[in-house]
């Protein structure tokens, strides 16, 4: 063990295992998710080559193996809880991406969901076995977020009583979908549908797309790999091009909208239906976000530690990078998002379950909010994510951008869900039309609840922020309450200042769309001000419940950074609207950096709570031990060009071009 | 050619031809630099596989193999001006780094800088022809940007009139030098000296590494490559552990200082002398940061010209992404700013120029100053670059995920600029460092002159920033030297705060050094807004010299943009000090809006007038004639998974659990 990092567990002012406790929801959870990970770890069957020494198609070979097994280990050990498969799989492939992600949690689920009793029969329980590898196929080459966009048919024959379904132009490719190039024999294909001359939009069909045995694409079917990514190297993302591919017509996902024998289209029940998948997804990427920067954070923070250099004192031995104050304030603001976005992760889950329960029970009353939270929420704690990993890399100088130090791996796996399950932008805009509305309703004497219930508030119906002098101001900077309250003002007013950039618009005599478009910059900000206000409440919501007192301590701290900090990143904002004044802000940087000096101590801590097991981090950096030196040595002397000591490449004959051309 | 991207071009306000002049400084460095274009890539020898569908050591040896070729077609034709061959080399390796930089790079003008005549003799000419491969060991694995701190000794023997080198611990390896690993039979070692018992601190050593014919290392050397990185895949950065190497006594380089053969030290004529090249390489990557941003640039906006998504108004056709205002938003300040960095290049190329001429006859007086804009330039360019390729590639959507996009390459070759050449931090306290000097001498009545001189001015000397409403505003926010003023307002604002950040400090008993740190935060924020005045300030200056009115016009939409966006972005620090009030503030939201509408015909031709080749921008998103979808399936079939139509990993026993437990 590193003398440093070990001091630095000494000096701890809380019981990290208590914290620990906080974070995976109880100590039973705890212990349960210790022993699936000890059950992988020690499972000789998982042993890997390190990926960053294989090519690509090495990796590829060595995940497909990995899922075949793993597969096989969860029913033999019978694990069918879905948050149990969920760690399991999270440790026989280390946060990576695999080929059978799509497989397990989109042609699985999207079977349980909308197939029908026959459909299960023929398809779950083969692909519950393996023998059918699935993929779910939405995304095209010339279209994503826009669903409505998607240029792939369906197309109804009574005739045989089968769909045909074509690609009619190179942009309506299948693009993306995971272990759709390589891995799968069947795809659940999201295509137009068209039956008895009609249009019926969207719907979802199984569409097999290579032989059962010989694997080899099906008559009509063109697939493959779309090639090399900046991550997702264990993946098969694929294309896949349908020539007037004929399926049976109970190939068609059909427990709600159905197509019968003479193409009658009988239409779903309820539009809503298919839309919790989504808002489920959505939620599961904002505690992602927070695993992401756990994990980055544990990696700078320990390396931090055990990193000497430069030197404060002249004479004096060069000190731990963490006694920085410019280190501290890269990371330690990071580090109080991640414990805030692991509460927020926390929350969208439970309030998951609770809202999911009542849409059983035909209660789809919450979905909206949910839905309006989870997409902005996903948007504004994935790209803060983002960055932050980035800073986290940054901040350990050279040796972050060395593969050893695991950063760049997660950062480029991590980075696609800016993108997915819908653009961030988009996402923003998806949550700001509901603030509007909301704003609408509030305005037209609606009374709101739930988490716009602010708009109602008549303070912020202000037509014009004021200046800054003329407002009194009641905010104490140490009071976490009154930092929620801040948030909260602030968000009322940028979403009455993107209400009035509309308002102006049309004014100007512009349609209610070009108008929507012209205030897409003020949307976005109304947006993100408003989910920032729930992550500061949430944050200091779940305060509430922690009852250790200095575990207690050390999150009001982490709090109170997290709020302090964005205050002092948006100042503009809050000094525009009123509602903190200069000195206020002089304060809040002053508050800063006592937060930094009083959480220095416990830093290493912090991130140890996170419990992520070394064989997760994969990181030489941010190893438990501290001993990154002689590490990072061993780790360097295995990449593939010190296979051999010479180089042949450095001996052939071009190489030396004098003695060539003698 | 894609007709969207056709007329777009025809809607060009002013001519791309006469932009492009301005950028490479003039018509006749346009025609050179297209000329070597052509040469490199019409040539036969270059022609190369795409290294997205590599490994990495294939990778490796592909790069060898050119870099060779490309020394003996330099000589060859002639090509010996240091930035025709810059160019030439970024042709044959497009913009990315490769096993000879550093032989190129500093080897050679280390030789030439500080080696005697003999020395001159005995390396350079063979270095000149390949013989020897030279690389520059200066990094350790525990000591970077802080040299004092470096670990490897230089002990002289004088007995046998030989240097002993050694690495007396592991965190003294030298490690990441470029082309150590395998390339290099010889390497410039940066080493601690002790002769006759006394330490005379850092001197450069010539160190043989392998043997000349054979290429194995030489006795006592460990030497290899440090492992996979997030980018570099090319280049052979290794690691070198040196026991008890002896070296002959004019292996040392002394041109300046020297070691007797008795062991006398003879101490060098100035310290400055080594001081110049770091300048140099700092100044230069200012002006990589400005080529990374256009390429980026060029990539996004012409994606975003041809790629449709969504609806604006619901029944038209999808529009071009283009349209949308939040796009706009994302590329267009990134676009304006990838014009500043270019200037800013300029500036700074021509800086070095003038003064390295005034070195040359002995007159430092100015390099202070340059060493001081470099640091923070460099940080300050590279870290809002780094942001900025992130951005422009998310901007792409999906795709810009895909290694085709070529915005994963651009990313992952450009972010170590923050890192290396002195850790990004580190610059802005150092150029913290003068601007803090600099004001404590215009606080002690001297008169500065240059750069800084704007803390001369007395009003900035105050006590306090006041609360926005009593304060007088007079910037005219559509007037570009009203705008220059504030910027540079607020940095002397910014400088004036972290100096009294540091007396406050000092007040409460702390040491100078303790005090320094525990204003790390105010310092470097100085530092960058001192950086951001520089810039607003040299693409205001550039617009005079620019004739044509057409462009003048857009240039001058441009530095407004860039200038304006700059202020929202950090409201705060103009609201807090006084220097904007509300009103305005909310009037520059509104014209940066203006501004997009306007710059929107413009945009696809402000990339075309960096005239990035195709071959050089190697992005299937960014091609000249927007041809996007169909070359994007064209690459992804030559995707190497795609070599075979049945990966055999997928027929294998253990795939199918099922039937295997029958």
């Amino acid at each position: 063990m590193n003398p440093d990092i070990t001091r630095e567990r000494q000096h701890a002012t809380f019981d990290v295992e208590k914290l620990t406790h906080i974070l995976d929801g109880g100590p039973e959870k705890t212990r349960r998710r210790r022993e699936i990970e000890s059950m992988v770890f020690s499972d000789p069957d998982f042993k890997e080559e390190d990926p960053n020494f294989l090519s690509r198609s090495e990796r590829y070979d060595q995940a497909v193996k990995k899922s075949a097994q793993m597969i096989l280990k969860l029913r033999e050990y019978g694990i069918a809880d879905p948050d149990e498969i969920y760690c399991y799989k999270n440790c026989v492939h280390p946060d990576r991406p695999e080929p059978l992600d799509l497989h397990l949690g989109m042609f699985l689920p999207t079977l349980l969901n909308q197939a029908t009793p026959e459909q299960m029969d023929r398809f779950f329980m083969p692909a519950w076995n393996l023998e059918i590898i699935g993929t779910y196929a939405q995304t095209e080459m010339g279209h994503g977020t826009h669903l409505r966009g998607l240029e792939t048919t369906a197309t109804y024959d009574p005739a045989t009583q089968e769909f045909v379904l074509n690609s009619p132009t190179i942009s309506s490719i299948k693009w993306w979908p995971g272990g759709l190039g390589k891995t799968s024999n069947h795809a659940i294909v999201l295509a137009q549908l068209y039956t008895q001359g009609n249009f019926y939009g969207l719907h979802a069909f199984i569409v097999p797309i290579r032989d059962m045995d010989t694997h080899i694409p099906l008559p009509g079917i063109v697939v493959g790999d779309i090639g090399p990514k900046f991550g997702f190297n264990e993946v098969d993302n694929g294309y896949l091009k349908l020539e007037n591919v004929r399926i049976p017509r109970d190939n068609m996902l059909m427990k709600y909208a159905k197509v019968e024998p003479d193409g009658t289209y009988l239409k779903p029940p309820s539009a809503k239906l298919t839309y919790g998948t989504m808002v489920f997804i959505r939620s599961m990427i904002v505690g992602e976000s927070a695993r992401a920067l756990s994990k980055s954070c544990t990696i700078a923070i320990r390396y931090s530690s055990v990193r000497h250099q430069s030197e404060i004192r002249p004479g004096d031995p060069e000190p731990q990078i963490l006694d920085y104050q410019a280190q501290q304030y890269k990371l330690f603001p990071l580090l109080a998002m991640a414990y805030a976005f692991s509460f927020v992760g926390q929350y969208m889950r439970r309030t998951y379950n609770r809202i999911s329960g009542d849409i059983t029970q035909g209660d789809f009353s919450e979905l909206p909010e949910l839905h309006a939270l989870s997409a902005g929420l996903k948007a504004f704690t994935t790209w803060a994510t983002n960055s932050a990993i980035e800073v986290c890399r940054m901040s350990c100088g050279g040796h972050g951008y060395s593969r050893s130090s695991g950063l760049p791996d997660i950062y480029v796996e991590f980075t696609p869900t800016c993108t997915y399950e819908g653009e961030n932008t988009v996402m923003m805009l998806q949550t700001a039309r509901y603030l509007l509305k909301s704003y609408r309703q509030a305005k037209a004497g609606q009374q709101l609840s739930g988490i716009v219930s602010y708009l109602n508030e008549p303070k912020h119906q202000r037509v014009q922020p004021q200046p800054v002098a003329a407002r009194p101001t009641v905010v104490d900077i140490n009071d976490l309450a009154s930092l929620v309250e801040v948030y909260k003002q602030r968000a009322a007013i940028l979403v009455d200042l993107a209400a009035k950039s509309i308002e102006q618009e049309l004014q100007q005599r512009k349609s209610q769309e070009d108008a929507w478009n012209n205030s897409a910059i003020d949307l976005v900000r109304a947006s993100d001000a408003h989910c920032h206000y729930v992550v500061v409440k949430l944050f200091t919501d779940k305060l509430v419940e922690v009852g250790d007192t200095a575990i207690h301590s050390v999150m009001s701290s982490l709090a109170l950074l997290y709020a302090l900090h964005g205050i002092t990143k948006n100042s503009g904002d809050f000094l525009q609207a009123g509602l903190l004044n200069v000195p206020q802000v002089l304060q809040i940087s002053a508050r800063i950096k006592e937060l930094l000096s009083q959480l220095r101590p416990n830093a290493v801590a912090l991130v140890d709570a996170f419990d992520i097991h070394d064989k997760k981090l994969n990181s030489v950096l941010g190893r438990y031990d501290g001993n990154v030196y002689e590490n990072l040595f061993e780790w360097a002397r295995r990449s593939p060009l010190n296979s051999t000591e010479v180089s042949q490449i450095c001996l052939f004959d071009g190489w030396q071009p004098t003695k060539n051309n003698n």
